[in-house]
């Protein structure tokens, strides 16, 4: 790609205020390229690129601006330019500008749109974010079962013009109840006279408005559906859903559970875009609560305060105790999470799970536990003893650690919470305490102490 | 959705051998959903299913299977029946079959399948795992340029039948080099008089057979592509890559990454298949590494062993700070290495980033760093200088974890290591030890031991 010589070089000719070569120029590039260099643009020169762009791409190109960009020049253009940008933007990404705009700004756009399109945009804006209707298009094809096919294509050619896409084409009733989808591929591959009906598919699988979008990407990379149909309560098609639109979220779904994995409130912003306060209060939350279960840790180191004492090289072992520890069990939990959110991993497993873990802790934990023994009766020859307390507290807590790091998450779902809050931060914390218990009580048993 | 009546139904009829009503029924699902209950039957229950399907949707279904069953289905059943699969089967998902094959059985396959598809497959074949060549599939449809609109339409539904995709159509010369793309959208909509290469876009997105999937993954996400046209060294059209493909990339690039990041080697086979031994192993060698880095912060401890005899009472505050260093460190670098993966952050960035972090650092340590402070000056007042020992450690540990976990990433990418690596386990072993280190020094400058 040569992407950052043509950005170098559509710079120069703006700044030579050759707008012709400009012009010509820019019309090489796809919508969300030419959108990625006008933010990188100022204020003034933003607003003459987009007057340069033919009306049509120019409502295409400010789909794909940032919503702040958006928002800037809404502010900035003339009211005719507003209409038209309305009028042309396709339902979904019109009702996701008007989420981000001031209120006054809305209800002025309102006032001045048509009012069956403003129907449309008012039960779009009633969708609880994360739905599938607050995520649907409301431009689709529908077609009627008694047509033919040729009837059909020939329907299609005439109003498929403001349609995302024609790929899937539904089949409805009168009342607009969905029966069927017949794809334009079968539509294009079956002979002119044959009858819709016959052969369409009635065994669509179809999504309800307030169904969860996390639900509907499932459904998407299960069946590697290119769209599903959005119903109603009454069964009656209200838009549909492209996998395009789909691949957003599952990045998005993904990147939460990154951030929720690492003790993180998951943030809907870039983190190049999110404010610094926003960060640092995104984080606040989980690093008190973590910090303050060091109470609990502190307590046992206090309790076992004499043994250190007397021996005092047992404290140099503590580290590496509780990192291995939190390491074996955010292993075990992260892989059980993960399998839990592709539904790879089922309730019904947990038996399955806590078995395998069960066989993967004892191996690694005693080739853990054979490593130190060796390793530390080379450095420690005179304290058998003592290498045999570490020895065996490093087998059993790495044990206990992937037993809990491997339940935890199934304990989540029953508790209805999400299995990712069960990831690392809290898991090493938990193991922290009960491998220090297990180290003392074993220190304690052996040593005598 | 009634998934498991369905299934109890199905298996019910099995059971009392009506197989005709049993057809009946199971021709009612969707092919991902027969393979699924295929896969929960005995082999021979298996074979009598696949049998009593139709044979084209007996190939959707197979394609649907997971290997191991796809593997004895293929050493039981019949000659003239492995021919039919393989004539029928798109030659990306038989290429993903013959890999996972014994290559006795894959030979004698090959030599019995005609000579054009064997040149496909064999081509197929070697590519390597992870490019676009090796997930591309080879049934498309491509157009001349000089064809009308009106006879576009007609070829493509006359030699239609066999191409994955219909909706994306590469225009290539008489070489095969590849010119332009049209959309079946585009050609309906249009006059059918009209030409291909009046309206076709020349500018189309293409990659080299030799190119990562995860590069061929962020062109889609980028741009919200369909299909993606494969090229080879002479920019001959070999094949497509459609969206549904890419979206089992980018979930497994995903979950990858949730594996390494966890320190864990990934593994391409989900959790509950992946055998004991293997995910023990995965997982051995993280943590003996990061078990042997526990050397160090032992012998940190052991040079300030002196000081615990003196005030023991410091002991008790170590897997606090060590712990709260972690989290704080691995909360950044989670979201930096995500940033970096989802191309939101690049390596120009790494100066905002790391004042982004400065100021994040400075906001949560203090924060944790005055909530400690008030907390320990209540369980110890008489020892305040043991308390700002404390609470001082605590907010520069906080400020060195974030900054380590935002820069090594980079750090990682600039040595052309996958950033993945300075996930939660490194970065809290690297900051145990900076954490031990800084706690040590101010005890010794503020309570003079």
């Amino acid at each position: 790609m040569d992407e950052e010589k043509n950005v170098e070089k559509l710079k120069e000719l703006l700044s030579l205020r050759d707008f012709m070569t400009f012009r010509t120029e820019i019309l090489e590039e796809n919508e969300v390229d030419i959108a990625e260099f006008i933010e990188g643009l100022t204020p003034e020169e933003r607003l003459l690129v987009m007057r340069l762009l033919p009306k049509d791409l120019a409502v295409e190109v400010f789909s794909e601006l940032p919503s702040e960009v958006q928002e800037e020049f809404m502010t900035k253009i003339s009211k005719e330019e507003i209409d038209h940008l309305v009028r042309e933007m396709f339902v979904d990404d019109l009702v996701d500008l008007l989420e981000e705009l001031p209120a006054t700004l809305v209800a002025e756009i309102l006032e001045r749109t048509p009012t069956e399109q403003r129907a449309t945009i008012n039960r779009f804006l009633q969708y609880r974010e994360d739905t599938a209707g607050s995520i649907m298009t409301a431009e689709y094809t529908s077609l009627k079962k008694h047509l033919t096919v040729k009837e059909a294509i020939t329907y299609l050619r005439k109003n498929g013009q403001n349609s995302e896409t024609l790929y899937s084409c539904y089949v409805v009733s009168e009342s607009r109840v969905l029966q069927g989808v017949i794809t334009l591929r079968t539509l294009l591959l079956s002979k002119d006279e044959e009858k819709v009906e016959d052969l369409m598919d009635e065994h669509v699988h179809n999504v309800h408005t307030d169904q969860d979008v996390e639900d509907v990407a499932d459904l998407f990379s299960k069946y590697d559906f290119m769209t599903l149909p959005v119903v109603d309560k009454e069964d009656r098609l209200v838009g549909i859903i492209t996998v395009d639109d789909i691949m957003d979220v599952i990045l998005e779904e993904d990147t939460e559970d990154f951030e929720k994995m690492a003790g993180t409130v998951p943030s809907d912003k870039p983190y190049l875009k999110t404010p610094v306060w926003e960060l640092a209060r995104n984080r606040m939350g989980w690093l008190v609560f973590l910090m303050l279960s060091g109470i609990i840790t502190g307590a046992i180191l206090t309790t076992f305060e004499e043994a250190f004492l007397v021996i005092p090289v047992l404290i140099t072992f503590i580290p590496m105790l509780t990192d291995t520890g939190g390491n074996s069990g955010s292993q075990s939990s992260t892989l059980i999470i993960r399998g839990i959110v592709l539904n790879e991993i089922e309730m019904k497993d947990v038996l399955k799970v806590f078995f395998k873990e069960f066989q993967v802790s004892i191996m690694t934990g005693a080739f853990l536990s054979v490593l130190t023994f060796i390793r530390l009766m080379l450095m420690y020859p005179d304290r058998p003893l003592v290498v045999i307390v570490v020895s065996l507290s490093i087998l059993l807590t790495v044990i206990m650690a992937k037993l809990l790091g491997a339940l935890l998450p199934f304990f989540a779902k029953v508790i209805k919470a999400d299995p990712a809050i069960m990831a690392a931060p809290l898991i090493t914390t938990i193991v922290d305490a009960t491998s220090l218990l297990t180290y003392f009580f074993l220190a304690q048993l052996i040593l005598k102490i």
